[in-house]
């Protein structure tokens, strides 16, 4: 089977994560930049590919993905020999499902009522209940280190490594002790270390 | 391997689509009620299965999966024979990931928004951008039709057609002849039917 993937990408957006799997699995991938601030992503021939008119969105042949933790599980395992995915069967699976959805269920929302100071909706209504909630499940969930699912370097690292870092960065997340190891466990991997020099360069060139 | 799984459920509220899952699969379960008006979901003893404290959450032996999304890839892959989940390597299975993953990270932010009569967030932080491109990609899709990823009725269907049914009945999304028929073709499914029917008896016994 062919493996090739399209990535389309924006430099310094949400679509970092996958540019950091795409490394990390040592994938066959062709990166497309589409520049957010010329509003390349909200073009008729951009929502041809993502009619949401975001970044991530890949291609593989005929198939498009969306939704990062989508695109994480298809890619992962795609590459499955990368061993960034328990496979199904494994004991890790469910967890590895429930943390790469939580990222988009719970804590997006969350992050995003946090950073405009909105206060969450009813608990009838909401996905995530209350910040609390989402920063304990997520800090007893990193207590079982010192990746999200125990010993095991996953995928889900890819994406909450990446997530917890610019969330950091932006204050919205506290810099507990626990969270900064674990931010500094994923970030200073090699792959990490490529893809955000690779992304300074792409930025640099957009801005000229 | 035992398949047996344990499922925390609430009537009338989002578990009910892992209700209708776990029917359409013919699945070895034992339903564990809780009571939400009673506050059960966020009490320490169910905070121990789901910190959260929400539905739905299941457990397959030792392992504990929260998340609607991650259940139904969990369970409908777990039941592979049932044949609701493509296979990875099916060229349906990246957009059964991406229509799943959707769900919770696009179209319940989205509805909470609308349903609060709030702006969504600016583009830069929204997951969903505006509530016109939720619809409109969701409609593009669903014009694949008869089912979300075409002819093949898959998990994603038991997860949209359930929840198609009640933004619809809450006025939330416009009721469009294809949406409606949409909805129909779904709810109408035996499996669904069951479920409604016990999701009401078990309500009267909350209640009494």
């Amino acid at each position: 089977m062919n493996r090739k993937i399209t990535f389309y990408h924006a430099p310094n957006s949400r679509s970092g994560g996958t540019f950091a799997l795409l490394e990390e699995l040592s994938a066959d991938y062709e990166l497309h930049l589409v520049n957010l601030k010329a509003g390349e992503s909200r073009r008729p021939d951009y929502r041809a590919i993502n009619p949401m008119g975001k970044v991530p969105a890949i291609r593989h042949g005929e198939v498009l993905i969306t939704e990062q933790p989508a695109i994480f599980m298809y890619l992962a395992d795609l590459y499955a020999e990368a061993g960034l995915a328990p496979a199904i069967g494994d004991p890790l699976r469910g967890a590895y499902l429930r943390w790469l959805v939580f990222y988009g269920s719970c804590f997006e929302p969350a992050l995003v009522d946090r950073s405009l100071n909105r206060e969450p909706a009813p608990p009838s209504k909401s996905p995530y209940g209350s910040w609390e909630d989402v920063i304990n499940t997520l800090q007893l969930q990193l207590a079982k280190g010192p990746y999200m699912l125990g010993e095991r370097f996953t995928a889900a690292d890819v994406l909450w490594g990446g997530a917890l870092h610019w969330a950091t960065l932006f204050k919205l997340v506290p810099e507990t002790p626990q969270i900064s190891a674990y931010i500094d466990r994923v970030i200073t991997r090699p792959a990490m270390q490529r893809v955000a020099a690779r992304d300074a360069d792409y930025l640099a060139q957009q801005a000229a």
